[in-house]
């Protein structure tokens, strides 16, 4: 986004009339003025659906056990919180969400699963992947090539946790199947990305450059949004971060007050074309250009 | 299926008219006599799934890398084989397959994965967990307290790749998701798990005791799978392997003979029913007995 103000400035200056508008996109929701990102709704809804699934695989055993899913976001938790979607499912299993926004303390997290495991059999716990540890204790290791071994929060939360309880513990990492696992998309989502491209070449055609277009939510219900072009550099190099109301006192959960944010984005799923029985990629191959 | 033999036994010796019929089940699908396992068919449309959707996330950077995924199977490597469906897509992109029952060579392996860097700027390799690796190097490290840190053949290579190639490099673990995805299902593996259930009560009702339902294919184009009982010994404690036509001479991927096995087990989708924007999950206490 800041190559775009770059880039139109530059354009101009040597006299091109040639337009640059952004279109942002990434899962990890985290741009300011933007109601939300392309990309965002797709990978909350394979969250919430896995998180559900995590829950329920682990709700079978009959031994005492602790789940700890590892899910992206290095300062900001949305993708994490986007399990705040059981809460309107009535999700009956116990469940802890730690993310970047509610300071960390360890001492707390085994006190919360602790008291967890007095009441449920099964504990998942879903972690952002950025919420703070003492510094280092995560490449305390040496691996069998002389490297850092760099281990993720989760499996330094299951270590720890395992240490603690003596129970079955066990680490998950969504890693890249959170944001590609195209077969599991928002409609909202894919519906919302080629509008708002379609509606950045439109400004573009009108004269608009160096801006960056965005979502602005007009109406709560029903959800309504535009596609508006916004200053690039009110944009770029900025975080935007869980409103604190989105927390729960304890901040060691997501209210409910989320899940008026978060539904509407998740809504809808695609008609996948399927052959073999998996569903079929779009090529660039397949594209005939004129 | 043990139980099931020593349990049937033990029940005509009391005197009990109590029959009892095993139903299978694995996602590993290395239970013999049975042409597949109920739960297979639905795991493996996940994982060939998913494994296409990581070799497009890995294509989309311009730096070379090398991507390792981790599938499950200790000694047979049924569901690492069922990414041979992306041969009947096409798939352009790298991939490489190693399963247990192909002997594996670290160095044959790095040679491999240079041979294709050669050639392709990504690399997706899938490799099942039970994959032989010089004894204890898994166990090489000693984690912040003080136990043995136990990483999968997956971070395993992982570490290895980098130190010999210095690229990017990757590893990603299917983890408890390639069993509880219920969102992605195989409607073929749901529809005969409901049947096979239904059969093996329909045995017992004959008087049918002691023995374990299983799948035979008794007619290949089209797919027809009949349900029979079959010897509980002969199944018990015994595992099947994949058949030595499956893989490729070089032992490095699936060949295109697996494909007819495969495909049939993977056809066909569920319709979920969907709430909030996610998979309603059927919970027990719906059920309302008579």
């Amino acid at each position: 986004m800041d190559t775009v103000h770059k880039l139109s400035g530059y354009l101009k200056e040597v006299g091109m009339d040639t337009r640059v508008i952004g279109i942002p996109k990434t899962i990890d929701n985290d741009l300011r003025i933007t109601d939300h990102t392309p990309g965002f709704g797709s990978a909350a809804k394979y969250v919430a659906t896995t998180m559900q699934e995590i829950i329920r695989d682990s709700s079978v055993y009959s031994i005492p056990s602790v789940t700890i899913v590892e899910v992206m976001g290095r300062h900001a938790g949305w993708l994490t919180a986007s399990s705040a979607v059981l809460h309107a499912m009535g999700e009956p299993a116990s469940y802890l969400v730690y993310v970047p926004e509610a300071n960390f303390s360890e001492r707390r997290f085994l006190r919360d699963v602790e008291q967890e495991m007095a009441k449920y059999k099964a504990v998942v716990v879903a972690v952002s992947k950025g919420i703070a540890v003492p510094e280092g204790v995560q490449s305390g290791l040496i691996d069998q090539f002389g490297h850092k071994y760099l281990s993720g929060i989760g499996k330094y939360l299951k270590q720890m946790a395992r240490s603690q309880f003596g129970c079955k513990v066990r680490s998950i990492e969504l890693n890249v199947m959170q944001r590609c696992s195209s077969h599991l998309c928002s409609k909202t989502d894919i519906d919302e990305s080629e509008q708002i491209g379609m509606a950045g070449v439109r400004c573009a055609m009108q004269g608009v450059t160096g801006r960056v277009m965005v979502f602005r939510q007009i109406h709560d219900k029903p959800y309504t949004v535009v596609m508006e072009p916004a200053d690039a550099a009110l944009i770029a190099n900025r975080e935007k971060f869980l409103p604190g109301d989105f927390l729960t006192p304890a901040g060691n959960n997501i209210s409910e007050n989320a899940l008026a944010y978060f539904l509407p984005l998740i809504q809808g799923e695609l008609n996948l074309i399927m052959e073999n029985g998996i569903p079929v990629h779009f090529r660039v191959q397949n594209i005939i250009l004129p």
